[in-house]
């Protein structure tokens, strides 16, 4: 058991605070041989890059990967993958009204109860700062996952604005700086975020993912099912507070006719009527796409004044006057990819083990 | 890593198919010292045992629980707790016609392309009955987390028919066979299920849970959080397709003003205005009452005829023709409970491991 | 983690008092398909039962294993494997005397520092009774790993009689009840344990193990080494103070020149002159066999009264006047194979799911 | 699971190649307020760092260390604690030589059948500079313990030389450059390792360990047993071939009458006579001190040459010209010290946890 590691045999661990000198990852499980290098990560990391439009915080970090264990000239040697940046742009003045002060809403309060102390430095651990480490762990696991397995998100709602799935593009999404499959959607949100921007407010999101290519078999029943640790990485992301596979919700709202996926055989291979499993049955994959969703709150920081306590138990007022972001599910899209292939990698190797297929 | 273990300190290990001679579990990590005889178990057993009323399963099990090991002279002594229910109603024969046939929506086809093999006798591993070990395992959680820490669910919402909250009273969800808490829904559902089961149908459900007394600081960061934790062991459950923790998906409507939580201080200790965060932040407990929900998907056994594919890769229609169950949402409560206490009591452990309190 | 399993892929998780109702463990991760009923597990169980000659305890068990789970029709599922034997020769009241007062060099003491409170009969989970789930588990660790790996063990020494390499004969292991390979030292052994069984006495014995047939590349360096694994798995049986791999304490004797196993090429493999390695180099199997010893000390169960304490701090003298063994070391030989054959099995597993291999 | 960590309460992960560019651990589980910076860290490895004395390796780094996180003004925060160390003197032209051709003793060859390649330079994982992490992360675990729990190793043996136990002065220990106890047998050392530097050659040693002030009760059975995580430990810590615990390998050939430490009341506590159990009793501390020994191999790193293969097949003669350690068992004294203290910390947090002492 780690408080600070995920997955079994694709196993990550994380450690650094967001003012800290730097923050890191080890990535152990990398199966050998596989190429890898700084080149094959960066651009993971720059999707997920904060100050690359104005909807996102303006920290600017150029989040520089470095490689420092577990591969040679080029290949991945079996070895513990460690990987490490730098903290740049870290700005500690900006935290120091709010050191002796919880956030609502933030881990503030949270932190000092469990550890009657904390890193009061810009979150600290529990800033979105760490999630760049698992967008590398990330680009690590696509390379186990191969190129049979693809995946992709996009970001499918902004506050009351949603998109229209009719309209759903992939190509879109890297048009944009939204990760918006929907064109049309696009000007509307930029009109929108400005607005929230400009009175120092937030806004919340829900956030699609879809893996490809996955084939049936993956995931261990009944604790170590695909659906289960996937709801726990993506809950897992700063503020997440929703998670669902395939139909999600809208599962109890239907009949057992209505919710059937059918199924027939085609060109000797099993093909599916519908997707509102979302590629998961039993906890295990049925080589339909895996589909899932989840949902991020709004940040916390917002301009406007908010009752509070102090760490010292007085009652106080609360904004926040640093950077901030409007929107912080616009940088979720990458980082619920990570943990989506993270997952996947995992139990690859896990189903690899147990059955040799 | 165990397929079939949840939890870390608080450790279950669960084992056994619908059909074979008997399901169990190893609860594993319970401290010593506690009170604990089957007359502790069984009512926890009893409140989801199938049978009782016309809504849920007619598949008859005393489910009589027997502890094996791990206590004297009525007390844990601190050594594994291993638990056992014999499986009395067995009736194979009514899955015969399944056998070969893969039932839509159910793990069969997806057992068979995992293990190359599965066992058909009523869905074998994959069946809800092994959810009667999940409770058992709850029962003893709750006896770890003391009176202070109080766990209840309730059924919110049963296909198109969702409860009033404003009428919402935990006195009513032991009065009625659906664990609903609203009084007035309580005839609409019996109409509407009575209607369903003639039918031959299912429908889906929605779940909410909450646990108060739970004091701030349990859940450890960063993948070792309350919330991610509990929502890996509720999409676990069967049937269960997305969780929510809080505000849930409605946060993602919000802005940062409408969903931050005040607080201030009150008699001394911090006090909430609002529960959105649903009792967790940065995965931590914050001392307010842990909300969850979760929506469970209509059971794919059905009467009418649905196409799918059998074993040798043949398209066959299939529909079930024995006992069903028309909304497995309502046993899903007390299983949901159950993870609910099982999540607790770990991260209960775990915090006084990591810090002493 | 559990504290009352062993292994990760290959995970085996036992339960059971001496005298409670019954023993068992539950098997994870057994990959599918492969033979297996009673039949098989069996006859590892009877190698191991007491009450089979005048030098192991008197204790008659039938100890008739019964699976519970995880097979169909004969062929393991890929779900958990629960085995179970009753408890049918219990006999408490040989222990009541014992109840109150600490047997010097048994566990009785420090299970009350540890828990407050124990089992007192028979040892309740510190018996050497609960190495009969080791056995079961390693008969199923057998199945998974094939004909080709075989494993073997010999009892080497009882106290201050050790036989003679020279004579060495895996053929006369099962031909006496000492599991000795040196004929000739078999009525030595004979001789010196009817006078310490008459004397209320007991010895000590050194215990060697080998697998051939391993391939290279079993083991995950640096904290999942093979013979760390297997160190770990021997030093945990009950009574066992030492273990050794290959040349062992020896090879602190050793030069560099001595110590070296040189390697040549035979028919197109590498072939080693010499095992001082014990099979194992960085924590991975060389393909050379695997070599393992352990120590078992002399059960504390003696007739001489010996200083000790009670519950409540009195000094008193405990001698044991039930069935006692009066070299515990034999019967250790079935359990170090199991527990080699768990250990094989996790890594063969293990390396298959991070190599693919 | 992860191949590259021990422990589970307290975490150690640690990553990095004898001529990568750093190496680093990640030290999870630490709680939180403890007083911790590089100055506490140092001194641990300024005692295992080679080039000290002509009797160790001549590799000079000057093994600095940085803490990267998990501490805010001084103090642990509960955070994962991330420590890294540059390598600075990395020669890699030593190893030219060596690349193609498997060193007899050493794990080249065992790392490229498990991984089908390695990283050449110095060993690259399975070199002994990653036990200046060990050191680093034990140093962390003396904090935990407090100044309550005593940790001490010492040489007891250099090849045929072994100390006298009569002579025994832990003061010792610190006043010459083998950690021996025994003020008489140095300048014996001194001679014959010497010589053994003088030839090329190399030479084993026996390293015993000692903890005072281990409260009753640490450990957990049937799994996770003290000496059984210990005797994982240290048989880890590379060419390590033998591990003891009491009176380890001695107690097969005492009677029951010998090896038993009689008990007795004194000042209102449980007091021993003799200590052959070593402190630890069914796998849990008994308040004695816990005793270890362990034997490390000659390093194969040797001027004579010795018979060996290439990685395409060829039969060639490997001998090691580059710096290399006479006794590679004396810098283990430190490594062994660290080991003991991480299993002594990790089961100190797991006993608080499962029992809330």
């Amino acid at each position: 058991m780690s408080h600070n590691s995920f997955g079994h045999l694709f196993r990550v661990t994380t450690w650094g605070e967001s003012h800290g000198p730097a923050i890191g990852c080890v990535v152990d499980g990398c199966p050998p041989g596989l190429p890898l290098d700084e080149s094959w990560i960066q651009p993971f990391l720059d999707r997920r890059r904060p100050g690359q439009s104005r909807f996102t915080t303006q920290r600017r970090e150029p989040d520089q990967v470095r490689i420092l264990s577990g591969t040679y000239e080029g290949r991945t040697t079996g070895t513990p993958v460690a990987l490490q940046i730098e903290n740049t742009d870290q700005r500690s003045r900006d935290y120091g009204a709010i050191a002796d002060r919880y956030r609502p809403g933030h881990a503030d309060m949270a932190y000092d109860a469990k550890y009657g102390l904390r890193d009061p430095r810009g979150g600290g651990r529990s800033s979105a700062r760490e999630t760049a480490m698992r967008v590398a762990a990330g680009a690590i696991a696509q390379r186990i996952l191969g190129d049979q397995v693809r995946i992709r998100g996009a970001l499918v709602r902004i506050g009351q604005h949603a998109i229209d799935p009719a309209r759903w593009n992939w190509d879109e999404v890297d048009r944009n700086p939204f990760f918006c499959p929907d064109a049309e959607t696009v000007p509307v949100w930029e009109d929108y975020l400005d607005s929230v921007r400009k009175n120092g407010s937030s806004v919340g999101a829900v956030i699609a993912l879809e893996a490809t290519g996955v084939p049936p078999g993956w995931g261990a029943p009944l604790y170590g099912k695909l659906d289960a640790d996937l709801a726990s990485a993506l809950m897992g992301i700063n503020a997440v507070k929703a998670v669902e596979i395939g139909a999600g919700f809208e599962a109890a709202l239907l009949t057992g006719e209505e919710n059937a996926d059918p199924m027939r055989m085609e060109n000797g291979a099993v093909a599916f009527d519908g997707n509102r499993a979302g590629g998961i049955l039993g906890g295990i994959s049925t080589g339909q796409p895996i589909i899932a969703r989840f949902a991020v709150k709004p940040t916390s920081s917002i301009l406007t004044p908010v009752p509070s306590v102090s760490s010292i138990g007085e009652t106080v007022m609360v904004s926040t006057k640093g950077r901030h972001d409007p929107c912080v599910g616009i940088r979720a899209v990458p980082v619920g990819e990570a943990m989506l292939a993270c997952t996947l990698a995992d139990h690859m190797l896990r189903h690899r083990g147990q059955t040799g297929r």
